[in-house]
């Protein structure tokens, strides 16, 4: 057994890995970590655990979890990670970062978008991307792992392999991302009332949001070229759920069955990748739960260009599933280990 | 390793069914049955199975189950299983139905409030009404299995303990309840379209639910009085969940913590009813995806009333989920085996 | 023309009387008051607004509004308008308060309901309770209207018909009342979440909220009789809207069509209040937007028990509507002016 | 007074318009037709309507009508009206119609695009396009008008502009549409069930919209150039609302800041085209019921593109509201006459 502690134990990320630690066959959830509700049962915060997880929440505090945990999740805003990896790392606890302090390999790149100051140099160079599918081997040797943002996996899992193959003109990526609300965490805020979210529909960051970086930084990385990508995000009237939509030109034309063959090739050995037949479009609530990332291909013969539609769950593959196929990988397990779900439908 | 068939193959109550019986570790899945899409893929019909069930559904034929099958869950519209069970129970398959079918003692009962013939008379009398929490013995010793309804689930897992002590004067009983929209199944209407349900509120059927007779049946039963409820059915604008409000006057006067403490005691030993702490009452995200009955209760001192709030996921504790809690019964196999699962929040 | 304030700006409650007054004919909004967004823009908080309310929010400023308005319409929380009342008065300003400052007759009840101290007893004298269609004569001659809440009003115009005519036995009533979000205000909170709430159906403060002494008292006005009342509130996955489901014994038996033909003839010179046929129950969005309260009955000829479903839109009757619809009475005016509205269905 | 019908009752196309020519001054709305429902009372199928509108649906009767009505609306689907138009026109009964019947000037792109055969090449010449803002002289001037699209009114109001200046590379536009799921009417169907939209997100006909040919023509009217763009639809789940997210390259650079003055300035005369500040963007509930098209421009710095997000309600701006504006500007009334209203917020 691997014994484990989440970090952040009152958000959205911490609840989703708490649900799909529990299943795992290999996994002991030693501890929950969270600085303003330490002392509390978790169960009071989230009375669905009632029975459960019978669990007080704790204090961080490297001494007693170096001793007690293999491994330590984050599940934490910005900034709080950099601090504490580098405690977790001098004693050899491995650790999966669900923030974004470690996404960027640049600080000053991190500092101009997330507005903070960056992770040290040596924690940076040390982290590895996990997006599984694409960077496996590293994994497998790593022990500090950042795993993507929720918008960059369902983007890169439906760029990479042709950006890699040379095929796309990588001056015209355009990405217009939807999200549901838990993306925004649970964070008390106006902007995430129910009364203002229900039956509306909002555009917001423009230009703006930190994911962009992070998606450039990787085509940038397989590709080989300098790239500024167009990314919208929109606020959906749902609670999970992610959907990329995609445009872009290739420099060389291919239909629709080619790129849908192309691509299911390319993730034949990836079991949470599955691309849809010519004329079928993924929706979210076909992941809904699940660690799976779908994905729908149209090439347009009267306009040229091509369009990506990929699914996600926002908290499963965006997040907190997402870092357990990582921990499946870093220990050689099954990388379905503790994620084989049917998505709950409807 | 058991072999099972699902029949109703694109109703949610069988997607339900194929959801949690793949999580289960001694269950096989053989045959989907499908009248109305036999030969199709369930694929096809549910994206969200892709590359997890490859399986073509079939027509209704008793030799290829017999030799294959040793149980059949029925998830059809009323009057399928009265005519299938008994082909079934002649070849000595077990019977799980999750329809109304054989709930109901009284076939004169039944026709009144179904407006369609009954099943028949010996087959109604093999039948076990598999409410797991209260009818274990009975369920154990059964080869057919009466799935209970969604609303009667919930009312009578409320009702039934303070039923049997006598403590709950059995003229009083009013349940207000409150249904998510999967309950009206998949079927095609003008009542079930998002934009007539969203941002709505409906009230319906008073006093016409076919579910009234079978709560009343169950209360009769255990009260040894007649009994004639009043029942209120809403349509909530979410998918899965459902909520009974119940108020009843007591014989005898108990304070919340009697009742609480009382309530706690009963289900000690069943794991998937909850009952929550005096001033805390359920909600049905807390419950969603999972097979948990949760329960909060209310002795009001200026009222002389006690509310029961008890809630559930319709498709999972009053359809599919209780079906498998059953089957382990059958088996005498661990109640919770592939049920283990932490409801999915937010 | 009638120069008005809304105090409360920042509100759903009072962006709704904006909304409205601004199709009266007879009205000028002549200043709107925040005290936490005073001198802020109202469309920079609403920008729906933009291009139609060109308006500064003010402070509070009791001398610029006896020189300005001749009306101040009250949105605001509990303990403001107690305040602020009596410098309208003093000032010969006719004041509409939406709180429940003015609602309850006894300052003992207020401070037990609602733990904050109670308006004086002099205005607590001269305020009139705003139930439009049940207290006209004592509005038309009211300055100090006390606007109803949105349960009391779904219930009393529910019950009031049958109370005052003796048929309800007062010892039997139950109200299960189910509200959607709005109701909540525009309050930050991590309860009133979009996460939270959304695909969730909650039960809260049972047997304590603030709503029951309001219609206590005014079943006992009535009626002439002590009650308590059973009354449960619930939060729909809505933004707009509010169901009433009111359980009564009657000491005379009734049948459906009498019950609707006398509840048709008590409300047949009222226009806002619609009674549906035998069978048919009102939903939410029937209401949506408008000032109407639909009403359906039910007598049950099994249980004896007579059902009733009152529906409104909670920040319409509930709240903005029926305080115009007093402002249109307290001038003399016809009853639905600025009112007339077809509720926005789907 | 102008005597008015509406023909395609139970739609909500229809519904709406019964909901806004109730508001209007001028208009009486004489007669409701529907083929299915004829003989029923209108409140049966909309109980919202019930003391309001006392009308029941008719038959389609051309003598009636040329005696009693002066304009007719369609709110039909494809292939109706342009069965019926040529009889209004020849009894000088004024046609506006909501359906895509006389949007394409070529019957072979509709027979195309919509497969069925296109409406008479004469009435087609006859039509003039209802896009009030842009063509209020032709409409001023006709007797038949073809009202725009949904999606066709949110992208055009927000493209053309900048097409008409030549600034847009006509090959490079992109829109990415979404919209709520009334826009599919209310024919009963699986897609638009509850538990299907519910929590979801959907792309759907890629590349194969019948909206994209009637976009295409106007950008080539006024541009001058061919032009095939690039469309993607969504569904919300949500009821109304509809925004399209558009991506352009400019052939000369333009700040946001240029861009949202010149907007401002060609849609200063146009009270239901309202701009936003720079770094603010519209939300569809913020345009929910009424007439307004608001529109909110980013021209990135970093990447040279520009995106235009443009919302309205799509029932009101995208159906029955701009119809009753095209009725305005036929008439010569104001524009806004039946159409002022704050949008219902929230």
């Amino acid at each position: 057994m691997v014994n484990v502690a989440v970090v952040g134990g009152t958000g959205y990320g911490a609840v989703e890995l708490i649900r799909l630690l529990n299943k795992h066959p290999h996994v002991h959830l030693k501890s929950i970590i969270s600085h303003s509700q330490s002392g509390t049962e978790i169960k009071e915060v989230y009375p669905h655990l009632t029975n459960i997880i019978n669990v007080q929440m704790n204090e961080w505090n490297i001494q007693g979890l170096s001793s007690d945990v293999d491994v330590v999740f984050f599940a934490t805003p910005p900034g709080v990670s950099q601090k504490l990896v580098p405690e977790c790392r001098k004693n050899n606890i491995a650790c999966i970062d669900l923030s974004g302090d470690f996404r960027l390999t640049s600080q000053e790149v991190y500092e101009t978008w997330y507005g903070t100051s960056a992770a040290s140099e040596d924690y940076l160079q040390e982290a590895t991307y996990g997006l599984t599918e694409l960077y496996e081997q590293e994994i497998m040797n790593s022990k500090l792992i950042s795993n993507p943002g929720c918008y960059p996996t369902a983007t890169l899992l439906a760029l990479l392999p042709i950006v890699k193959k040379g095929w796309v003109n990588v001056e015209s990526i355009i990405i217009d991302g939807k999200s549901g609300v838990s993306g925004a965490g649970r964070k008390v805020g106006l902007g995430t009332l129910y009364s203002e979210i229900n039956e509306n529909l909002k555009a917001y960051k423009l230009g703006e949001h930190q994911h962009i970086p992070e998606i450039e930084q990787f085509i940038q990385k397989e590709s080989g070229q300098e790239t500024q990508v167009t990314f919208t995000t929109h606020l959906i009237p749902m609670t999970r759920g992610l959907m990329c939509t995609i445009y872009v030109d290739l420099n060389e034309e291919k239909t629709t069955e080619e790129l849908i063959n192309f691509y299911t090739d390319v993730y034949s050995q990836h079991p949470f990748v599955r691309v849809r037949q010519e004329g079928i479009y993924p929706a979210t609530k076909e992941v809904s739960g699940s660690n799976y990332c779908d994905i729908g291909i149209h090439a347009d013969a009267r306009t040229g260009k091509v369009t990506i539609v990929s699914v996600i769950d926002n908290l499963v593959k965006g997040a907190a599933g997402q870092a357990i196929q990582n921990l499946n990988v870093m220990n050689g397990w099954d990388v379905t280990l503790g994620l084989k779900e049917i998505p709950m439908y409807p």
